[in-house]
């Protein structure tokens, strides 16, 4: 769908309730396009008629100036949203809604049932009834199935479970995620530090998070922004946002140049040069392997930063392994293409390949772990960037064996 | 954790539900080797105490000799087991529930409710009442905080939703992850050819589906096999496993070395050969970026096999500026390599590199939209055996614009 084809789609949803629906199941490229054209009071009327952790989003997605303006004319729920806009939206804080169904410790089945019916029109999904202290601290939670199946005057403190699954506002999305997933929550509570319940975050939200969380990964890891998945990019911009990506592969192909004109002159470049593209691509290549089996692992807790050690030196061993294994077979090419005047290019090729893949298998493992450990996305080990460099290393260690051992200076 | 390590802790848990309940949770690998040393007894007892959905995954696990014999002592439950295990595990029949809670049309909320209490040992987690006709079709759905709201002599079918989302069971589970997700479903109805109720598919499982699929997805797109992500297998197994997936790398190489040889006579090789590298690093990343562009969109619905063209159009374009940028760029650098002797080597490389950006594009972008179209899975694309085959027609497509621009013969 084009932009203006979008925009005249949505100007037909006349049920102004609808149309909010419609605008919080958008993505936030969707938004922005949308809300550009509409006048403040519309957009005002827009954020009324939704959640506070819907209509977040969509102030989130307004022009700066807009934004501001916007804050001021909401009236009640402007707190709400403020609260809601201080977290960072990929946190707990940001996913939550504030509009979290409790009750005091102190009533009874029946009274929470009667409360649930005064409130259901505001509460668009209550999954769990949150029981809070006289302090608001969550101190339990009741399933709506076991609301139904106790008698009324069953207090609640007697059958909720008062060892609750919940999360800290300033958690990543990512975290939180996991324990949606481990636990197969529908939700799970934001409770502030002295323990009192702030909101909730529901599983469709989390579900949300899990989908973008893998596109992301798996953009970075292509080397290509996230940007670059957006369909309202014009071609021009899609290039741009993609060129810079490029950079390191264009920079590390002119070094790769440089090194083979200098050794060049020390080793037969005619007889080795055409095996570069194998020694880089098998490095490359198992370093590519094991980097995704690393982000994985950091991604779903199974590899640990401290712990990292461990997994290093089981990829370098399956390394070894392929390399050796490799390094045979592509030592039995060199043999055979160098026969008779060069049989030492078997060996020079051998030894190349399964230096090559061991450096893949270490530098491949290793990196994302340091690279999360330094605070930065481990995804971004096997884009250009890394494997720029891995690739270079290649080279120098290839040319290197064979000036050792094919060398005339 | 190692594996004696996780028996003895599973050895642990003498609470038989808590034990089925944990088992449940776990991996296939950790199905798979807690029950090779359990019982036939053992594993029945277990079984018993598990929901049929979570049941048939275990199942699934166990070797076949045990898992017939397991089937005949299953009693009431086993016909309800070997229906679920007729349909593939990774279908919307293989991921569902028959434990589904339904009320025929003629009851009132009143009644409904009633019903609900006397089943809720039963049901683990009850999110919608499905409303079924007096022929067990499917004709509505109702929230339990609907139930709660309505007075209970409420006819259920004034207040149910009619116009039901549901899956068919033969649908693909990635499938049943984009109406959950986009509809914001806690659970959805799997219906039968004639509308009749099968079972649910609920949203915890509908998570770990996508959480699967993206790690699949991640795993197929480095080149590198599903089961190359278990911590059970030892180095040599692991190293076996990944093997097959560099083969093409290690082929490629050698046709790419043979094609530097046979072009060596009549291209000048010690000139043009050391940005090799460069032509087929170019290419292959910009392979991989459409490539993992169309891979996303194919999964999310956006790019659709038949609507494929126009994703590749805008691809090429893409293709054809960058191709533009970097061809300028690295032509720039072959002017001053070749500069004095052999001018034209900037233009070579200049062309040379355009052509490879754009044959990457274009392939990486289609690619991936034909192998789904061929029922195959479109993550492969990006993988080894696909690049190596764009490496190849770059190198191809270098030496012969070099043959004409500064051939000897």
């Amino acid at each position: 769908m084009t932009s203006s084809e979008r925009r005249r789609l949505y100007s037909l949803l006349t049920d102004k309730d609808r149309a909010a629906e419609v605008m919080a199941y958008l993505d936030d490229d969707a938004q922005r396009d949308l809300t550009v054209e509409m006048t403040q009071e519309q957009v005002a009327d827009l954020l009324d008629r939704m959640e506070a952790d819907d209509a977040t989003d969509v102030v989130e997605n307004l022009p700066d100036a807009l934004r501001e303006s916007i804050m001021s004319t909401l009236d009640g729920d402007a707190d709400e949203l403020r609260d809601l806009l201080a977290w960072p939206s990929d946190t707990a804080g940001g996913l939550m809604s504030p509009a979290v169904f409790s009750t005091p410790e102190t009533a009874t089945c029946g009274q929470a049932i009667i409360r649930l019916q005064e409130m259901a029109e505001d509460l668009d999904s209550v999954f769990y009834l949150y029981v809070v202290d006289s302090r608001d601290r969550l101190s339990g939670v009741v399933s709506l199935r076991k609301l139904l199946i106790h008698p009324p005057s069953t207090p609640l403190v007697s059958v909720m479970t008062s060892d609750v699954i919940s999360v800290q506002p300033d958690r990543d999305q990512e975290e939180v995620a996991r324990v949606v997933a481990r636990y197969d929550l529908l939700a799970v509570p934001v409770v502030g530090t002295a323990g009192e319940l702030l909101g909730i975050i529901t599983v469709d939200d989390v579900l949300d998070v899990v989908q973008e969380e893998a596109v992301e990964d798996m953009l970075l890891m292509a080397g290509v922004g996230e940007d670059a998945d957006s369909p309202n990019n014009s071609v021009f911009r899609l290039a741009q946002l993609r060129f810079g990506w490029l950079i390191a592969t264009a920079v590390g192909g002119m070094l790769a140049d440089r090194i083979y004109h200098w050794y060049g002159a020390y080793i037969p470049i005619e007889v080795v040069g055409g095996l570069v593209p194998v020694i880089m691509g098998m490095g490359g290549n198992v370093g590519i392997q094991s980097g995704t089996l690393a982000i994985r692992g950091i991604a779903t807790g199974r590899v640990h930063v401290k712990g990292g050690a461990g997994f290093v030196w089981r990829e370098a061993r399956v390394g070894l392994l392929l390399g050796l294994g490799y390094g045979m077979l592509l030592g039995l090419y060199g043999l055979f293409l160098g026969a008779g005047s060069m049989p030492l290019v078997g060996l020079t090729v051998g030894i190349s390949v399964c230096l090559a893949i061991i450096l893949g298998s270490i530098l491949g493992s290793s990196l994302p772990i340091l690279l999360h450990r330094w605070g930065a996305d481990p995804a971004i080990a096997t884009g250009p960037f890394v494997t720029t460099g891995v690739d270079i290393l290649g080279i120098v260690a290839y040319f290197s064996v064979a000036r050792v051992l094919l060398g005339s200076g």
